[in-house]
Order: C-alpha cells, then sequence, then structure tokens
C-alpha cells in the first residue's frame, strides 16, 4: 500500500525583507521576484512531502493586485494539497507587513505544482496526501479540478473531457 | 483617439546564460528564477510598447517541461499582444540551448499581463496594439479568452458570463 | 507606563534553501553567509517587537559546529527575549535538515542585540517584554547576565562590577 | 618538530565599497553584511597561515557601534593571532571611510575562529603562529583566554577551571 | 579543409534592466557591471559560432561616454567578425533606452577576444567566419589590424613588425 | 596652485575569493566577472585621490592569460599613476592564489582611467600626482604615450599627431 502523510507535515513558512534589488522604480517589489522566493518555499514543502529531489512542473494564473514596498516583510506558508503518483500540488498564501505602520496583508495566493525526481531526473510516485482541517479538505477536493485546467491549458486534455471543470460552465 | 502602435514595436529579445545559483542540485535551472528572468523581459516588452511605468498584474498558468541544465543559453522573445485600457498581455517564448551539442529546445510559452501607472502607482491608459502578422492576429484575438479565464480564477467574473471560454467546452 | 509585548509576538520562521554560491569548496554553508540570515531573520523580530527601524548592535559569540551541505533546508526561529530601554536581545535556533534522507540537526544558538532607531538613527524607546513559557521567563531572566558579558567585552564595563557575572566564576 | 609561520604571513586586507542591496532602510549597511564579508577576510588569512581549506568554528562578541553609509568604503584587515591543534584565532580590523568627505573610522575589532580541515572535513593540525611585533605578542598572549571564554560559552569548559579568566573577575 | 560559418549566424541580443546594485551613487550604471554582462554576451556569440565552450582572451580599449541611469534598458548586440585558429574577435555594440522619455543612444562599441578550449582547457580550432554584409566585410578586414594591436599591447610583437597597424601612423 | 598628492596615497588592495557564481562550465572566474571587480578597485584608488564621486572612462586592453579557479584567491592592488584635468590614469595588477597548493601567479595588469564628477555629474579638477618610487615615475611618465593610444582609439585624435605613440612605430 501506498505511503501515506499527514498535510500539515509538509507546512513551512518563509520570511523575507523587500531588498533594493528586488524593487523596480516605484521602489515596489518585482512580480518575478516574487515568484522565484514562492518556487523556492513550494519546491521546500514538497521536498518535505515526500523527502526526494523535485522539480517545478507548473505554476497556475497569479494575480499581482497590492505593491510591497522596500523594507515590507514577506510571509510566505506553503503546505502541499494532494499528490498524483508523482506530483504533488502546493499551495501558497503570500502575506507582506509593513512593520513600522503596522500594515499587514494578503497579497497573493498560487499554486504551484512539482514533480517529485531520483538522482537521474525520472519521475517516482510519492506517499499520499491525507487533509484533516476543513480548509485542508476543501484544497485536497478541489485540486482535482484544478488539475483538470492544468492539463487542458497544456493541451494535454480535451475540455469536453474535463468533468470536473466542465460542470463549473453549466451552472443554474 | 486612442493612440496606436504595432505589436512588433514592443518585441525584446534577451540572453543568458545559466549560472551556479539559478540550479537546483540536479544542476538544473530552477523554474522560479526563470519565471524572475521571464517578468524582466516581458516588463521590458510592456513598457516599450506604451512608454510608462509597468507593473505586473497577473502571471497565466505556466508549465515547465524541459530541464534546462548549468550553462545552457537561455533566450526569451516577449511581445505585447493586446491592450485593455490600462494594461497589456505579453506572449513569451523561451528557449534553450546547450551549445557544445547543438540542441535547442522550446521549453515555455507564457502570457504575462502588466498594468502601465503613473509616478503615483495610479493606472494610465495605453496605446491600442495593432496586429499584422497571422501569429499577431490570432494572438490579438484570442487574448480575450485568456482574459475571461483571468478574472475567472481571480473570482472578478462568473463562469457564466464568459462566453467566449464557455464556448470552448460546449463543442462538439 | 511603558507598552507591554508578549514575547511570541515577535517569533518568526525563516526558511532557506543552501544555493551554490552560499558554500565554500567542501560544498557546505559558509559560516559568514548563515550569519548573514541570521542577522536578517533576527531584525525582523525585534521589528515585529517595537514597529520600528531597527539597527544590530551586536552579536553574541556564536559556534559552528555541524557542517549544513548545498542544498539543504535551513530553519531559523528569532524571538526577542528582553527589552531594556532602546535595545532588544533577540535569540535565535538555526535547524539544518537534508531532506532526501531526513536527517535534521540543531546546528547554532545565538543571541542578536538590536536597537530600535528613528528616521534619523537616533535611540528611542521600545515596549518592554512580557515572558510567558518556562523557556522565555529563562531566556528573559539570563538577558542580564549576557548583557553584563556585554559590556565588558565592549568595555563599558569592568568585570568587578557585572554582579550576575562574576556569581558564575565563584561558583562552589 | 611542529611547523611554525611568522603571524604577519597571514595578513589580508580587503576592500570593498558598500552597494545598495547591503544596506537597510536608513541607507546604512547591515550588520549581517559586514559579518559575511569579515568571514570571508579572515577565512583567506586562516587559509594562508595553514596552507588548507579552513571552515568556520567560532565568532567571538561582535559590537556594531557606527552606522556605515552606502557608498563609503570597508576596509578589513585579517591575521591570525594564535594556533591551538587545528584551530587558528583570527583578529579583525574594520574601517569605514566616507571617502568624498574624508572621514575615516575604525567601525569593528572582532574574533573570528577557524579549524583546518582536509578534503573530507576532518580536522589538521596547523603550523604554530610566532608573533613579531608587541601587537602579535599581546594578541597571541591574551588569545588563551578569550579561548576560555569561547569554551565557557560553548558549555565544553566550567567557569571554575578557565583560570586565565577567572583571574579578570577577581582583580582588586 | 577548415569549417565555415556565416558571421550572422553568431548573432546575439542580450536586454538587460539597470537594477539598483549596478549603479554608482549617482544611481548610474558602473562600467565594471557594464563590462561583465558584455563579457557575457559576447561569449555567447563565440560559443555559437564554434559549438565549444570558450574562455574570455582579450578586452580592446573601451569608452565610457553616456551614463546609464537605474530603470534603464540595456540591449547589448554581439557578433563574431573573425577567427584565427582557436580565437575569436567578437564585435559589441551597446545602447541604452530610458523607455519612459523614449530617448535612446548607442553607449559603447567593443571588441572582445575568446579562445575555443576542451574539456581540459586546451586551445581548439574554430570555423572560418564568412562576412556577407558591408559593415561584417569590414569588421572582417580590420580584425588583422585590431589583432597586431593586441599582440604589441601585450609584448608579443614589436611594433615593427605591426605593417598594418604601421601604415597608420605613416599616412599624409 | 593645483593641489599635489603622493600616487602611494592612492594604493588599494582587494582580496576576494572566487565563488561558483563567479565561474564558467570549467570552474574557473569569467573574464567580465574579474573586470567588474577591477572596476570597483579602480574607483576606489580615484576616489581616494581626489576625494570625489568618479565615473569610469575608459579601460585599456586586457590581456586573460592564466585561467583562475574555484576558490582561488585573488588580490587586485590598484593606484593612480597621473592626473589631467578631472580625469586619472589606474594602474592594477591581479594575482591569483591557490593556497592550498601555494601557487601564486600574476595574471593581470590593466589601466583604467576615471573622471571625477559632481553630484550633477559634471567633471572637476584633480590634484596633480607627485610619483616618488622608479615604477611610479616610469608609469607617471609612459601615462602620456597611453592617454594618446586611447584618444586615437576613440577616434578624438590623429595618428598622425601622435608625437609620443608616433616615435615607437618608427624605432630602428
Amino acid at each position: 500500500m501506498r505511503k501515506q502523510k499527514y498535510a500539515k507535515e509538509s507546512l513551512i513558512t518563509m520570511t523575507e525583507m523587500v531588498l533594493p534589488n528586488d524593487t523596480n522604480t516605484l521602489n515596489n517589489l518585482m512580480g518575478g521576484r516574487l515568484m522565484h522566493l514562492m518556487d523556492i518555499a513550494a519546491a521546500i514543502a514538497a521536498q518535505k512531502h515526500c523527502n526526494r529531489i523535485v522539480v517545478t512542473a507548473s505554476v497556475d494564473n497569479i494575480t499581482f493586485t497590492e505593491p510591497i514596498a522596500l523594507g515590507d516583510v514577506i510571509t510566505i506558508k506553503a503546505q502541499v494539497t494532494r499528490a498524483f503518483n508523482s506530483s504533488m500540488e502546493v499551495y501558497l498564501e503570500v502575506e507582506a507587513e509593513n512593520i513600522p505602520s503596522e500594515r499587514k496583508k494578503a497579497t497573493n495566493k498560487a499554486f504551484f505544482t512539482f514533480v517529485a525526481v531520483d538522482q537521474l531526473g525520472n519521475p517516482i510516485n510519492v506517499p499520499e496526501v491525507v487533509p484533516e482541517t476543513e480548509q485542508e479538505i476543501q484544497l485536497y477536493e478541489s485540486a482535482l479540478r484544478r488539475r483538470q485546467l492544468r492539463l487542458i491549458l497544456a493541451g494535454r486534455m480535451k475540455p469536453n473531457d474535463a468533468a470536473e471543470l466542465k460542470a463549473l460552465f453549466n451552472q443554474d
């Protein structure tokens, strides 16, 4: 039987301060630099779930709505939501805080997918995820729908075959 | 009347060599580092279109299928596909080449969206895009569908209202 | 009356992956790079306690006993132990984990001291620390002794005047 | 008989300019970045003494009293003071200069300890240090006292057994 | 017979944005950082010509006349002009653009020379360059004169033996 | 009368260790990274001579003959040789040492030219250089010839007008 691990065992927190070289001419954090940090945080969470080398397989749509300023503190929380054979979906929440003014805001949510590989780069199976809290269960269940969307967007599934996703477009 | 610019006026090419600090323990480029470079390339293309400061608004789903090795040369081409008021969609193609072995591969395609802002960070209108080649026209037209998907995924449009996208799920 | 804050309100966790440029010729993390990360983590904890700009005032003796390898994941926990007028002592615990082999080890403990300053760099008072757990209370109480040692080492107190510290050397 | 080398043979000078990414929101050099540079300078001095790979073993208490501004030039001098079997104590002096205003100040003094290791990371003996100048002799002799303090702080010696150090606390 | 390649096959374009850490206290790009980027661009062009590992052999006189500001976009074009046994001369043109103000200026022209080497670092022959356009032919022909100057400056040729170069100093 | 300063007052020494990100796929220091370090070292020497902000004006031909390996220690010595109105020529000597094997080699000599500027970037006069040692005098005198070559190469002097340089090509 396949090994099982609790979702929470993969949770990691990364805290970073926005430095000058991370910013654009408005002195705000560049989106690409944030994605770079998110990718490292998500990779660590995926590694903790499977105890293997992991490589980024895909990133779902990310929206940047709030500017994050030079000197702000970023907190990235990353946790595995569900595993499919050799791949793992990781959910991330990013928060930015201007500490002197005590202004804290949730800035981003994102889903990254990683594949576990051996030393030669070949995919290998990972443990199943056991969700416990209500949010973990909700993320576990909706993972299937997000996966269908990823496969469609990557041209590896036809929209008509995406049962879960299709339902979304035919609601009353 | 709103100003117009040809799509090709925004085309830029970025060439980079993969350095040790960009790589994971398999000596392959980390996905997050590639997204960082893509964000800078796309920002330059968007800037060239609107001659304004731009900030990253969103990144569409990106798939990483091919490992890119230490020492490989990455070529990123970025060009604006379409503008909507203050936002611009940028299309990117990434190619990686192992020059000694002459192995070259298309590794990624992606869409980034940027918003033009003034010095205070407030959105301002940008010129319209005039597509010319067949690919430019195809990218211009499909930009509407991608925009609907972005709005749905960001929770700012109901799936049922996304006419263009919905059609995709009800084909025979 | 001076403002008070719980010790735990300043707790932060920083998670980092050891990258090639952080390592020496044995492929192990350089001590100086670790201190750089510890300084940033401790500064964020101190900032959270006082909601002010903070500058590093001193670092107590740090011992490096365990090598940390390329690709390992470092977890730094930092929390303020006690405040003295404008200065705050921060306690750090560093843990390193080689995730594929599941080997995790406590590698460092350290004390950094920060001073809260205004925009001109002048020191300003900070809230008092209220310790709650047994460890927080023990760290709060021993902070006085460490402070005396710091003052002696900085040549700002005579050894004979360091009552708390002196007791240590005259135990039976 | 054990090999001997003059203290001065290990002297090195490192000169650096403070760049934007090294600074905090007051545009002053961050303490952690300075320690990073000091660690590299001290490692080079230790390497010159023993012609071996060296790893940081410990850092003594460091005090930061003077802000160092963006654009300032830092000069770090590092020299081995004394060797104990496989370990070497390195003394550092840091000076910062604002060249346009000709303001130069001594900002830090510090002691780092390194251990010489072979390719597998095992400690190996290093040459003895031969001090020549008055300062070199004074640093050589006081090295024993600092070593006792390090061992006590690391919990590897009881305060009562630190004869040299204890004397300091019982002076009239 | 020796292999031949067209000059244009080695053309590459590198686009970069000037970031805070690249600048001096006037917020202008430092000359040394620009040379670092030029070296990478030129190395990629040389690699494309010979499909081998290449190492920098020399850099000709470079003049910096125009300041390039923080946030400007730099475009570096690099192309091989001529090959001599194992060495290749690369011609670079650098352009900087302040996109919001639409000010674009040609800032530098330079010649870098690279040597193709095998895995042990030994020089190996490279294909001949076939120039096609008028500029390519002109650069191909003048390469001999620049090579003589390089050899003289490196002390490996006597001025009197540099026929092509000498002619330059005896024109009427 | 114009202010005078001894050549030696500008001497600075920079010591650096070659880190992974500085190297190419042969694990040797990239030429561009070395030029980056040389530019910073030379700028500091020029600043020390004139106590002003300085900007790189030109770099003379540099030859790279010796590979410098990962982990090697680089020592760069920079000193002003002569001043002309607002410009200063800086002479650099680079040495690389593989400390474990005690192999040390002189790897590069170079001349960088800097211009002193005020806060608006306008050139301002600098003190004259007073050479003392034989080498300083020789470098001071030959500076005129190198300056003529720079002007010719920059297209700002006709070869026939370069009296000093021309003599070189008409020796018997």
